[in-house]
C-alpha cells in the first residue's frame, strides 16, 4: 500500500517533468454535481462609491489615468487578485467634470452606460453623438470608437458595464487609442435606426442596425404598461433591452434589464447559471441570496452569484423600487450552458 | 418544311394523348427576360368604396354572409376572374354596425386589420381582446381564432389584408368556424409582449409571442422622429411593422408599411419583384406607376404591380401624406427571389 | 325574400362595375375544413414517355425547340389548360443525342436532374463541368447559367425537375440564353464543395458553397445503410438530399429524396400538405393514393397530390424497389403551412 | 508631485477597503493592441506520453483513478498552475486495457476522442455502443452519459479534448457518476443519424439528430479526393467535422479537424485569435510557431497559441503526413471575435 503511494508519487514527478499531469490528480472536489463559483455576493453602499468618486475628481487628473478615464470598479471580495466584479463581468462608476473630454479609444471588450446623474454629456460612438439623459442605456459595442465629453454644468456620473473578464479568459484583449486628433462626434445620433415595433425601410444599400441607445422616457414607459398587466414569479416586473435586429440580448456577451418591484412586492427564489450584477436606481429592498439578506437603496450595487438563491423584496409599502442590472446569461446560452431552478422544481436536464 | 410541321403537330397530338407535353410548344414569350404579370395598376375611389359599404350595409345582414364578414374586397381589372386584388394578396373593407359580432373562425389564411374609422369594436385574438383605434394595426396569425365584435355607437370601418391568393395557389387553403357558441373574447390583450426596444423577461416556461397590436399613437410617434431624421430616396418616410422577436417582417407573407411623404416631397422611381398595395390613411398626391399617373386622396386605394416603375409625390405643399400599404416581399425573400432596380442602376444579379 | 335578392344582385352588379366584390358572394365552398387541389393522383407509364422521347428525337432538332430542349413534360389531368405536373413543379424527360449541346441559359426557375440512362453527357453549371451518371442527382439553383452536352456514344436520357408553376403563380419567371458563343464548361467542377460529415477548412476569402452533384454510388452507399438499420413507418427507407450549409432542403423551393422499399415491404398511410411527384428508378410495386391503386414498374412516374391518403408496397418478395422523389415541402414549411396527418392520429393543430 | 503620488496612494488604499478599485492603477500593458496569452507554444513527444501511459497502466488502477480514467494530460508550460493544454482546451491520452471499463458519468463539459491504436473497444453515449477504430472520431457532447469498455485484446489508446477549461473560466463544471449500476450500452449505435449529404426522412415524432461517431475511412477517402483538387494556402489540405444538421462545428464549443500536407508541401503562415491543439497521426514535418521551429513525428502533439504566426511543413518528399487537430474557433465565433491575418494582409478590422 504504501510502497504503490511511492510508486504513484514518482510518476507525478516524472510526469511533470514532461509537462503531462496524471488525471488521478484531480481532487474529487473538482468534479462537483453544482456548479462552484470564487464569486462572492456583496454588497457595496453607495456612500462610499460615491465618496470615492467625489476623492478621485479631486486627485486624478482625467489625464493622468492611464485609461482617460477616471472610472473606479467594484472589485468582488472573492476575486480580490483580479479585481473584477463577477468572473465574466465589471461594473465601474465614472464621473467626468464640465468640460472634460474622455479621448476616444475602442477594445475588443463590449461596453454599456447607464446614466446615473447629471445632464449635458454624451457619448460618441463611431462619429454619432449620443446624449446622456439619466436612466439612459448606451452601448459601445466591440471594437467600436468611443468617447465622452461634458457639455453641460453639473458634474456627470454614469455606471459602466463591461465584459471584461471574459474577454480576458478568452485571451483576445485589444486596444487601441484613437489616432485622430480632433473630437470623434461628427454628427447626431441617427434614433432613426429603430422605433419600437417598427423599422425604418431601408434603401437597398443600407444595413440594418441595431440600436445603440435606449432612452429611459421609453424604458420606463414600457415598465409600467408591464407592471398593469402581469409579471415574472422570480423577477417581479423586469425588460429586458434587445437587439430588435435578430430578437436577441442587448449585446452577444451582455444582457441588460431595468426591474421594478412594486410597492410591497416580492418574489420566489430561484437560481441559475448566469451571474447578476444589481444596481439600485431607485427605491430600497432587501435581497436575500443563498440565506444572507442584503439591504439595499438608491445608489447601491450588488452581485448574485451564479447557482446562488436569490429572491428579491420592496421594502416600501408606498414607492416602486427599480433596479437596473446586467447578466452574463448570453454567454451561457451561447454554449447550452444555461441553466435554472425555481420553485423547488429543478431543471437540471440542461 | 410542312412535312415536317406536319411531323410535329401529329407528336403533338400524340404526346396530349398520353397527358404529355413538348416543350418545343411553349411560346418564346413565356420566356421573358423581365418578369411579366397580369396584375394591372389600377386606383379605387374613396366614395365609391364607402358608398358600397353603406349599400351593402343596408342591404347584408351580417349573418347572412356566408362568411359572416360583410366586407367589399378590391378586384384587380387583371385579374377579374379571380376576383383577388392581386397574385398574392387582397384587400377588403369592413364595416360593422354597433352591437354586431362577426363570430369567430379561424383560417390557414392569415390577416391584418389596419382601422379606418369609429370606436368602440374589438377583435378577439385566440381569446385576447384588442380594442380597435383608428391607424391601429391589429394582427391574426394563420390558424388563430378571431372574432369581430362592436361595442361603441357609430359604425365602424377597417380595411382587411390577407394572403388569399397566395395561399389558393398553395392550394392549402383550410377554414373553420369557431365550434363554440359565446364570444371568444375572455381576456385582455396582454401588451406586456414587447414594449419597443425591450422585451418582458419572461418566466423559464413561458414563451416569446409576437406582437398583435401596433398603436397608431407608437407609429406615428416614430414616423414623425424618422420625418426629422431622415429618409429612403425611393420610398421616403416609412416604416414596416416588424415581429421584435426574430427580426422578420409583420407576418410570414405580409409586410406592412406605414409611410409618410412630407409635404410637397417627391421619391425618385424604382421597380422590384414584390407587389404592393397601398391605401391612402391621410392627404392627397400623386403615383406615377410605368408612366400613368394615379392621383389620390384619403379613403384611397391603388396597387403598384411587380416590376413596375413608381414613384410617389405629395401634392400638398402644407399637409403630410400617410399612406399604408401592404407587401408580399417576405414571399419572394423566402425563396430568393426578391430583386430591385432604382435610380437607373440596375441590380438584375439576383 | 325574393326583394332582398333582388337587392344583393342589383349591389353585386353595382359593385362589379366599380371592381369591387362583395364577401357574401363566395360559395360556402371555397371555405373548406381540408384543403382542396386541382391536382389528381395519376401514373405516367414508361413506355408511352420513353417512346414520345424517340419520336421527339426523330421530328425536332435541338435548335427547333424553342428552349433549345429536347423535353417532354407530364401534364396533369387536373391542370391541363396549364400543361403542368403539378401547382407547384414540373416534371419532364429529356432526351440528348451524342454530339448534341442544349446551350446555356439561367432562369429565375430552380431545376434539378435525375440521371435515368446513358453516360458521356454533362451539365456544366457556371462554367463548371459535372458530369451525368446514371442515378446521379445535378442541380441547376436558380439564375445559374447551364447547359448539357453530350459526348459519349449512345443516347442520354434524364428527368428534369423544375419548380416552374411556383415560380410562375409568383409571377416572376425571368430567363435569359448566355451571351456568349462558345460552351460554358471552362473549368471541372469542384467535389471539394463539401464530403460527407466534414467540411474543406476555406481560406478566410472563400465563401463555404453548397453542392451541386450528388453521386448515385454515394447515395446509393447510405440507402443500403440506413436499410439495415431502420425506416419510417410511412417512407420506408427514405434519404433526403440536403444541402449541408445550412442544414436545409435541397433546394430552396424543392427537396428531393431516394427511397427504398425492401422486398416486400409496405408502408402505412399518411397525408401532407406537401405534394409528391415520384419516379420509379428501380423495381415495381404499388401505390394507393385516396383508395385508388397505382401499380408501377422502373420508369414509370406518378403524384400523390397534397392531403391524399398515399401507402407504398413493394410487389416483389426478392427485388428492392428504389423511387426518385420530389416534394415542394420547403415551400409550405416556408410560411409554416406544412401539416401532416397520419395512422389515425390528426395533427390539425397547424 | 511628490504630495499627489501620495495623494494618489493613499485614496488607492481607501478604495481597496471599500471593495473598490481605480481604472488609472491599470498598467498601461494590460491595455495591448494585440492579443496576449500566456499559452506557449510546445511539443510534446510521443515516446514520452506514451511511455507515462504505460507506466500509468502499471501502476495506478483503473478504479484507483478518482475520475475512473487512467488518462494523462498535456500540461502547457505557461499554465503550469492550473494543469491545462490552453485557456479554453484540454488533451489527454487515455489506456485501457482489455476487460477494463470506464464507467458511465456525465460532465457539462464537452468531449471528443480520436483513436489512436487498438480496436475492440467501445464508448456507449447515452446507451448507445460505438465501436472504435484508428482514425475515428467519436464525440460526447456536454450532458451525456458516456463509459468506455475494452472487449478486445490488446491495450487500446485514444486522445480525450475537452473544453475543461472554458467551463471552468464560466465556472459551470457539473460532473454526475451514472447512478445504474450495469453497463449503459443497450443499443447499437444508429449510423442512420446523417450520411453524407443526406439525410435520412424522418416520422413526424422524430428529432433530427447530429451524427456522434465520424469513421476514419469516411474521412480519410474525403480528404483524398479534397488532396487531388484543391487546398488552403495557410492549413493545406484540411476537413473540419461538421454537424450537419445546423451546418455549425463538430460542437457548440469545439472544432475538430483532420489535415494532410501532401509529400512536401509547405503552407504560408498566418495568424488567428483562436488557439489550435495538434496531434500527428501520421508522417512528420515541421511547424514554425513565431519563429520557434517544432520539428514533428507520428504521436506528437504541439499547441499554436492564439495570435501566433504559425505554418507547417512535411518534411518528407515521399509520404504525407496527417495532423489532428481541435480548435476553440467556435467560442470565438459565439462572440465575434475571431480574427485573422495571413500573407502580410491584416484584417484588424474584426
Amino acid at each position: 500500500m504504501k510502497a504503490e503511494a511511492k510508486d504513484v508519487e514518482q510518476l507525478n514527478e516524472l510526469l511533470e517533468k514532461r509537462m503531462l499531469s496524471g488525471l488521478w490528480k484531480i481532487p474529487a472536489g473538482d468534479r462537483p454535481l453544482d456548479p462552484k463559483t470564487d464569486v462572492k455576493a456583496h454588497l457595496w453602499k453607495w456612500n462610499e462609491v460615491y465618496d470615492s468618486l467625489l476623492e478621485a475628481r479631486d486627485r486624478i487628473g482625467i489625464h493622468a489615468a492611464v485609461n482617460e478615464r477616471r472610472a473606479i470598479r467594484l472589485v468582488n471580495p472573492g476575486l480580490a487578485h483580479t479585481e473584477m466584479t463577477t468572473h465574466t463581468m465589471l461594473f465601474a462608476f465614472q464621473l467626468i467634470q464640465p468640460g472634460e473630454v474622455a479621448p476616444a479609444h475602442r477594445h475588443t471588450m463590449a461596453a454599456i452606460r447607464f446614466i446615473l446623474k447629471g445632464n449635458g454629456a454624451y457619448t460618441a460612438v463611431d462619429g454619432e453623438k449620443i446624449s446622456m439623459g439619466e436612466g439612459d442605456l448606451i452601448l459601445t459595442p466591440q471594437w467600436s470608437w468611443h468617447e465622452h465629453a461634458h457639455e453641460g454644468a453639473d458634474p456627470m456620473v454614469w455606471l459602466d458595464g463591461l465584459d471584461v473578464p471574459l474577454v480576458k479568459a478568452l485571451n483576445v484583449i485589444s486596444f487601441q487609442p484613437y489616432p485622430g486628433k480632433s473630437g470623434l462626434a461628427t454628427k447626431s445620433y441617427n434614433p432613426g435606426v429603430h422605433f419600437g415595433l417598427t423599422r425604418p425601410v431601408a434603401a437597398e444599400s443600407e444595413q440594418a442596425r441595431a440600436p445603440l441607445h435606449y432612452r429611459w422616457e421609453e424604458t420606463y414607459r414600457s415598465l409600467k404598461l408591464l407592471a398593469e398587466s402581469s409579471g415574472n414569479p422570480y423577477d417581479a416586473v423586469a425588460l429586458e433591452h434587445i437587439n430588435p435586429i435578430n430578437g436577441g440580448a442587448t449585446l452577444p456577451t451582455l444582457s441588460c434589464w431595468m426591474q421594478m418591484l412594486r410597492p410591497g412586492e416580492r418574489t420566489k427564489a430561484h437560481r441559475h447559471t448566469s451571474t447578476s450584477l444589481y444596481h439600485v436606481f431607485r427605491g430600497r429592498g432587501t435581497t436575500v441570496i443563498n440565506g444572507e439578506a442584503f439591504d439595499w437603496e438608491t445608489g447601491d450595487s450588488f452581485v448574485a452569484p451564479l447557482w446562488s438563491w436569490h429572491e428579491h423584496a420592496n421594502r416600501s409599502q408606498t414607492e416602486e423600487a427599480l433596479l437596473f442590472s446586467m447578466h452574463d446569461k448570453p454567454v451561457l446560452d451561447a454554449f447550452g450552458l444555461y441553466r435554472e431552478e425555481g420553485n423547488g422544481k429543478s431543471h437540471l436536464g440542461l
